[in-house]
């Protein structure tokens, strides 16, 4: 297939490598000319450039994959419009879904949102790596055009990635629990240490920290950009998340404050063993 | 050295191994009489029983390292305090001190407490590991026995731990922050997921959850009795950095709820920078 990448960071570049690897054309797209020399230096690109109009957005074109951060999604679907054959099919790999499908949809006909859940502390071209999606469940929402949620599907399969469809709203509010709400959780964990009144205590917790504090504190301590677009594009779902943790946590403390040493070693013999379905597909 | 281990689990299995390597003769000591084959078959001790009468708890026995869970730390001192040589130093591994230093210096004149950062999600004898102190922060408590701190200090740098000194209530204090919040943190992500009222949400939380729910989640998903015992031996430091995190969410929610997407923005990026100097030295 005739495949474009816009925006060329660690998911579209990493995107572009495995689809050429099975044979496709790939054409990038960066407002970067560094970016667009180092994915067809590395070969996750076969041509990439800054311009629609210069590439090759034209008759030949199959599908599009959207990897450019939640913000510049519509306006870059909004951009490409005038370029693009109308059989092309045009999806995103954006983190929040009903704030783009509906809008996008309105702009193309024949667009699908998606979202792989695969990434790691990197950004970047630089990032992009074979076997990102390898194993990662990828989501596609609705669409009533079937052809083109097949096609998506089947090429998300081709590079490892297991499909889930799910609509924008069940998607956002199993994001939230599971990826928009950990960083919140884990960002007031280092904003919290922050406000150790004794520099020596503070110190000695940074000397002593942990694998625990590591793991714990990882994804709060992310990209704040990132953090950021979650909150403002989740907002409704990760509130909801955000209040059921604040009573959770309320019912912890009250817990610990009582002595209820009994009922609080239920509460974590009841979480170890709530954790694993979330988790048993991944490596500890 | 004549070197006693009590408790054969993964701290003490595996500094029995470390010990033994470099030369020093150790006696192991579990009520498990498994525990103590399994750590005689893999190197981790010399000799090792269930009695200490049976033990080379003699005139020969040079320190004691106290390796049980923390409710079980002064119990053990008191039964082997009638078989300890009046010369030998009783350390602990405790992840509190101020509850284990006290009483245990009553009941031993020589003791001093102890705690390595170390560990992994393993638990017993079987996991026990060479190395597993290597590069690890190790915390003393101080005493006026020059000679006892000089020792243990000493011990625990030949098995590659870098030694800090503070006080009970400064450890506590740091560990508290580091820790056991993180534990209580952690533990109340997986709490709230449990709430989610749609069960098909839940499904799809699971098959969608990565790397980033897994690290938030590890250490509130381990050992029950550990994370219990966390929090009624160190209840009064935990209580204040509980209550410090949960003013601090609040402030994070209600920057949510109001749109305040800049400032969120920047407290991202304080914690991304702030969380530097606490995981520096560890591998993320």
């Amino acid at each position: 297939m005739n495949i474009g990448i816009v925006g060329l960071g660690l998911i579209g570049g990493s995107l572009g490598l495995d689809l050429r690897s099975l044979g496709h054309y790939v054409w990038g797209m960066s407002r970067s000319a560094d970016t667009c020399a180092q994915a067809v230096r590395m070969g996750a690109a076969d041509v990439a450039g800054p311009d629609p109009a210069e590439l090759s957005v034209s008759d030949r074109t199959d599908v599009v994959f959207i990897c450019t951060p939640i913000a510049a999604i519509i306006p870059t679907l909004a951009n490409l419009v005038p370029y693009l054959p109308p059989r092309a099919i045009v999806t995103d790999v954006g983190s929040v879904k009903a704030a783009i499908v509906t809008p996008a949809e309105q702009l193309w006909r024949r667009f699908v949102g998606g979202h792989p859940m695969a990434g790691n502390a990197s950004q970047g071209i630089h990032a992009a790596a074979r076997q990102l999606f390898h194993q990662r469940p990828c989501v596609l929402t609705p669409s009533s055009d079937c052809e083109a949620l097949a096609t998506l599907r089947s090429l998300w399969q081709s590079v490892g990635g297991i499909v889930l469809e799910c609509s924008p709203a069940d998607h956002d509010r199993a994001v939230a629990w599971i990826s928009h709400l950990p960083v919140f959780v884990s960002t007031s964990l280092i904003q919290a240490c922050l406000q150790e009144r004794h520099p020596h205590i503070a110190h000695l917790a940074q000397q002593m920290a942990s694998s625990g504090f590591r793991d714990t504190s990882r994804v709060g301590g992310g990209n704040p950009e990132l953090g950021r677009l979650m909150a403002e594009y989740n907002q409704t779902a990760l509130l909801e998340t955000l209040h059921t943790y604040q009573q959770v946590l309320q019912k912890t403390i009250a817990a610990i404050e009582a002595g209820q040493w009994q009922d609080l070693e239920a509460k974590l013999r009841e979480s170890q063993e709530a954790r694993s379905p979330y988790v048993s597909a991944l490596l500890d």
